[in-house]
C-alpha cells in the first residue's frame, strides 16, 4: 500500500507541475478539512514522524483534493442521467475523439475531462475505458471511499439498458467453454489457450501483484476441479508408499509462505521477433509477477512418501490435470535436489495472496519452484513422481530451452540443450512507455529487475543516452534473504532530462549477486522460440518542448 | 595427455599443409619405424578402435617423423660444440633477427631453424627463448624421449660458460627476497608481490594447469613455514571447542578430492584500461587456471569444533599467515551457508594435482570454494573463526566489489555493493592471438569458458564477423557434476575462413546452465577497481594471402 500511495503521490506532484498549480494548495485545502484528522491525526511531514504516515494522509488527502478541484462539474450530473445506453455504445467510446465512457453498477459516466486529472495517472483510468470500473476498483482499495464516489458522479451521463444482460453464449463443444472470466485490463497474447499479462502501468504499481491481473500462461484449457473430490497422488519410493492426498491432507502438512516471482521464459519475445521471426506468443515486459504463495513443502511431501535425496541424479516429474484432445496432460520436472533441499523452498502452492489459488493459476494445487522458470510450476497438479530421467513432456524436452542464434527450425537439436530452469538475470521498464512524451525538467524512470536461482537483485543502471552514461536507480526496501532471492525489485529513478534534449533513448539493466548481467543487444541471444530474451531494455520516449 | 597429443597432431597436421606436405608421408615414414610397435600394437585409426590410443600412437610417431624430416641439420652438431657463451649472451638471443638460442643442462642451441618446425607450435617453444628448456620440458613429458633430444643435438653450437654460476644477491631487507623461485614461462605483471599469469599458448594445452605455471596472484611476501610446526586454529562455537590441528591432525579428516577452477576477480582487466583508466594490475585472459585439490572438508572442520548451521546469517573468516609489515594479514570471509554445505564442498586444501602445495600457492594449507573468486581461496592458512559479519579485512571490504560505470573514486561508498563471491559467466581466446596471421583455408579457434557457483558452461558461440553470425563450438568432454561443475571448460571450433577475407574479428561468448550470458561490450560493466570483466572476448587476425 505503501508504493501504491507514494505512487499516487508523485503523480499528483507531477500533475501539479504541469499544470502549474503548487502542490501546497491541495495540500492546504485538503488540511482544512477536519473529518480526516480523526482517523490520521498527523498532517506533519517532517523527519520526526514516520514518513509511512506521511504518505497515507497525502495519498488520502489528495482524492479530497480532487473533489474540491473539480466541483465545477457539478452541474451536469442531474440533467442527463436518465439516459439509456447500451453496453456496447459505451464500449465504442475509448478515447479522446469518441469520449471516454466508464460504468460502475448500472450508471455511465464520461471521464473525458477527468482522465488527464486522474490521481493515479491518465494511463491507468484508461485501462477501464469502455467498460466497468468495478475489476479496477477492486484492485485498488483507494477508491472505495465516498469521496470518490461522490466525484464520479459529477460526470454520471445515464445509465446502462436493464435489458442488455444477456448471457454470452457458451459454445459447448469449446474445450475453453468453461474457462474462467478474466480481468479486463490484462493484455491478452492469446484467448485459447489463455494467455495475457498486466499492462505495464498496473505491473509495478504493487510489489505483489493482485491475483485477477497475475500474469496467465496456460497451455491447454483450464480445469474445473472440485476441492472436494480433488487427490494428488504421489508416487512412493521403492519400499515407501504411494499417496493420495486430498486439499484437506495437504493442509495437515506444515504450511509454508513465501513470496515468490514467476516469469515465462518467453518475457519480452516481442523484442527477439523484431530481430527476426520466432515461434511463440508476443510477450512484451508483463510475462512476469509477484504473489505470496503458502502451501506444504514438497520435500516434506516426498519424505512422506520414502523418497529421500540419492547420490545419482534423479528428476521429479510433475503432470497437470489440465490436457489435450488426445488426453496427453501438461507436465514438466525439476532435478530431485533442488525438490528434496528444504532451503530451495519448492511449494505444493494452494493459496495465493492469501487466498485459494485462482482457476486460472491451478486451483486447487501448482506447484512453486522459487528461481526457476515459470514452466515447472506446474499447475493444476495430479501427480508428482521420481524418476531417473527428465520428464518426456513435450514441454521439458522440446520447448523451453535455449539455442544458439545460428541454429534454425532445419536445424534445431533439442537434445542439445538443457532445459531451461533457473532464469538469467532480468529487468525492465515499465514507465514511461516507448513513445511517450515526457515533460522536460526531470522524468521518473520506474521498472523491475529479477534474476533466478534466489540471486538477489543488487544495482540497476539506468541510461538516457543509450549506454552512453548510466545513473544508479534506487531499489525497493523489500526484504532480500541471502541465496533466497525469489522476489523482484521494483526500482526506479529520478532523472533531470538534459536542457535542450528532445527525445531520450532510457536503458536499463541490472546485475545479480554473482555480478551477472544483461547482455547489451537481443541479435546475439536471439534464439528460434524467443525465449530467454533478457537484454538491457530500451525505450525511446520524446521530451515536451 | 589426450588433449596435449591432439593439440601436437592438430599442429603436425596444420604444419604439413602450410609446407604442403601430404601428412600420410609422415604417418607412412613412421609406421615403418617397427620399434614402436611392441608398446603400441595397433597403428589403425579406424573407428573399431579407440580413438584414444590412436591419437598416442600419431603423437607419438609424430615426433620419430620429425627427427626423419630434419635429419639434413645433423652435420653441424660436432662442428660447434666447443664454443663457450654466457647465458647474458644466450638471453639476448630471442628473434629470428639475433637468432633463437636455448639451453639445456650445459649446453647451448641454435633453434633458431628448428622454431616453424615445432610439433607443439612455434610459440611453445619461443617461451623458451633465450633461457633454458628444462622448466617447459617439465611440463610436457613429451619431450623426455631419446628421439627428441637426438633432434635437439643438431642444434647444438656450444656450452655455457662453466664460471657463469654467479648466485643472485640477495637483498636480506626485501621482505619478498625470500619468495620462491617461479617458473619462466609466467608472464609477470608484479614481483612484488608477486603476479602472474601462464601464457595464452600454455594456458588451454591442458585441462588441468600444471603446478609451475598455474596463475599466482599473491598481495604479500610468500611465508615459509615449516610443516612440521604449522598450526592452524579453528576458533571454537560457544559451547564448542577451539582446534589447533597440525598438518597431521588435517590429513585425519577424511579427504576429498575435486577439480576447480579459480579465476582473479580481475582477470582480463586489460581490456577495461583500455576503455578507461583503472587501478589493479594488467591481467589478460590467463588469471584462470584449474587443478585438482585434495583435503579436508571445511564443514567436517567446523563441525569438530562444535560449529553448525544457523537461522541468522554468518560468515567464516579466514586468515592467512602472509602479512604486511605493520602485521596486518590477508583475510577473507564466505558465507557460513556456502561453509556448511557439504553439496559446496570447501576445502582446506593441502593437496594440488597431487603434490603438496606449492609455496606460492599457500603451502601447507589454503582455502578452496568452488565456484567462487579466487580472493576468497586464502592462503597460507592460519586461522578460521566464525563471525556474525564478514571479514573486516580490506581485501573483503573496501577491493573486489563491482560497481557501476558512473562510479569514480571521489564517489564510491564500499558499502553499498556486496563483496563478489560467485563469479559471472567468463570465457576468453587464447589461440589465435590478437594481430596473429592466420592461414586462409580453415582456422582453429581454442579457448576456455567457465562460470561462478557451480552453473556448468553448457555452450560457447563463436563468430568470425565480430558478433554478426555464430557458430557453436565443441566443448571437451570432461565431467559436469550438476550444480557442481566447479572447473572449466576448454573448447576449439575448426571453421572455414570465408574466401577472399583479409582480417577477422573472432568473438567468443559463454552461456551457463542458468542461462546467464556474457555482456557484448565492456564500457558499459567498466569498473574503478577494472574487476568481473566478462564481456565478449575479441581477437582481431590478419589471414595469410
Amino acid at each position: 500500500m505503501l508504493l501504491l500511495h507514494r505512487a499516487v503521490v508523485l503523480r499528483l506532484q507531477q500533475a501539479c507541475r504541469l499544470k502549474s498549480i503548487p502542490s501546497r494548495i491541495y495540500i492546504q485545502a485538503c488540511s482544512t478539512n477536519d473529518s480526516f484528522r480523526p482517523q490520521y491525526p498527523s498532517l506533519t511531514f517532517s523527519g520526526d514522524n514516520s514518513s509511512t504516515r506521511g504518505w497515507k494522509v497525502m495519498g488520502t488527502l489528495l482524492g479530497v483534493g480532487a473533489v474540491l478541484a473539480y466541483q465545477d462539474h457539478r452541474c451536469r450530473a442531474a440533467q442527463e442521467s436518465t439516459r439509456i445506453y447500451t453496453k456496447e455504445e459505451v464500449s465504442s467510446h475509448t478515447s479522446p475523439e469518441t469520449g471516454i465512457w466508464v460504468t460502475l453498477g448500472s450508471e455511465v459516466f464520461d471521464v473525458t475531462e477527468f482522465v488527464d486529472l486522474h490521481p493515479g495517472g491518465p494511463s491507468k483510468l484508461m485501462l477501464a475505458a469502455g467498460g466497468p470500473l468495478e475489476p479496477f476498483w477492486a484492485l485498488y482499495a483507494v477508491h472505495n471511499q465516498s469521496h470518490v464516489r461522490e466525484l464520479l458522479a459529477q460526470y454520471k451521463i445515464g445509465e446502462l439498458n436493464p435489458e442488455d444482460k444477456v448471457a454470452p453464449t457458451v459454445e459447448t463443444s469449446d474445450p475453453y467453454a468453461d474457462d474462467p472470466i478474466r480481468h479486463p485490463a490484462l493484455k491478452v497474447n492469446s484467448q485459447r489457450p489463455f494467455n495475457a499479462e498486466p499492462p505495464p502501468e498496473l505491473l509495478t504499481e504493487n510489489y505483489i501483484t493482485p491475483n485477477p491481473i497475475f500474469f496467465t500462461r496456460n497451455h491447454l484449457p483450464v480445469p474445473n476441479l472440485d476441492p472436494d473430490t480433488y487427490r494428488l497422488h504421489i508416487e512412493g519410493a521403492p519400499g515407501g508408499q504411494s499417496l493420495s492426498l486430498s486439499l484437506d491432507d495437504l493442509h495437515n502438512f506444515p504450511k509454508y509462505e513465501i513470496t515468490v516471482t514467476l516469469q515465462c521464459a518467453g518475457n519480452r519475445r516481442s523484442e527477439m521477433t523484431q530481430v527476426k521471426e520466432v515461434k511463440g506468443l508476443e510477450w512484451r515486459t508483463g510475462a512476469i509477477s509477484t504473489a505470496r504463495w503458502a502451501g506444504a513443502r514438497l520435500c516434506d511431501v516426498l519424505a512422506q512418501a520414502g523418497h529421500q535425496l540419492c547420490e545419482t541424479e534423479a528428476h521429479v516429474c510433475f503432470e497437470g490435470l489440465d490436457s489435450d484432445p488426445t488426453g496427453t496432460a501438461y507436465g514438466a520436472s525439476i532435478p530431485l535436489a533442488r525438490a528434496m533441499d528444504p532451503e530451495a523452498e519448492v511449494l505444493l502452492a494452494y493459496e495465493m495472496n492469501g487466498q485459494p489459488l485462482p482457476r486460472d493459476h491451478g486451483f486447487p494445487v501448482r506447484v512453486v519452484v522459487p528461481g526457476v522458470v515459470g514452466a515447472r510450476h506446474v499447475k493444476w497438479l495430479g501427480k508428482v513422481s521420481v524418476q531417473p530421467e527428465e520428464s518426456y513432456s513435450h514441454w521439458q524436452r522440446r520447448d523451453y530451452k535455449g539455442f544458439s542464434p545460428s541454429v534454425d527450425w532445419d536445424t534445431v537439436d533439442f537434445d542439445s540443450a538443457p532445459s531451461i530452469q533457473e532464469l538469467p538475470v532480468q529487468s525492465a521498464i515499465t514507465e514511461p512507455r516507448d513513445g511517450e512524451t515526457v515533460e522536460s525538467g526531470e522524468v521518473t524512470i520506474k521498472g523491475y529487475a529479477w534474476s533466478g536461482g534466489g540471486r538477489a537483485v543488487i544495482r540497476v543502471d539506468v541510461s538516457l543516452d543509450g549506454g552512453l552514461t548510466w545513473q544508479v536507480a534506487k531499489l525497493d526496501e523489500e526484504e532480500q534473504r541471502p541465496r533466497k532471492a525469489w522476489a523482484w525489485r521494483l526500482w526506479q529513478l529520478q532523472a533531470p532530462v538534459p536542457a535542450g534534449q528532445k527525445e531520450l533513448n532510457i536503458v536499463c539493466k541490472a546485475v545479480d549477486d554473482g555480478y551477472n548481467v544483461q547482455p547489451d543487444t537481443v541479435a546475439p541471444i536471439w534464439n528460434l522460440r524467443g525465449v530467454l530474451s533478457n537484454a538491457w531494455h530500451r525505450v525511446h520516449v520524446f521530451v515536451a518542448p
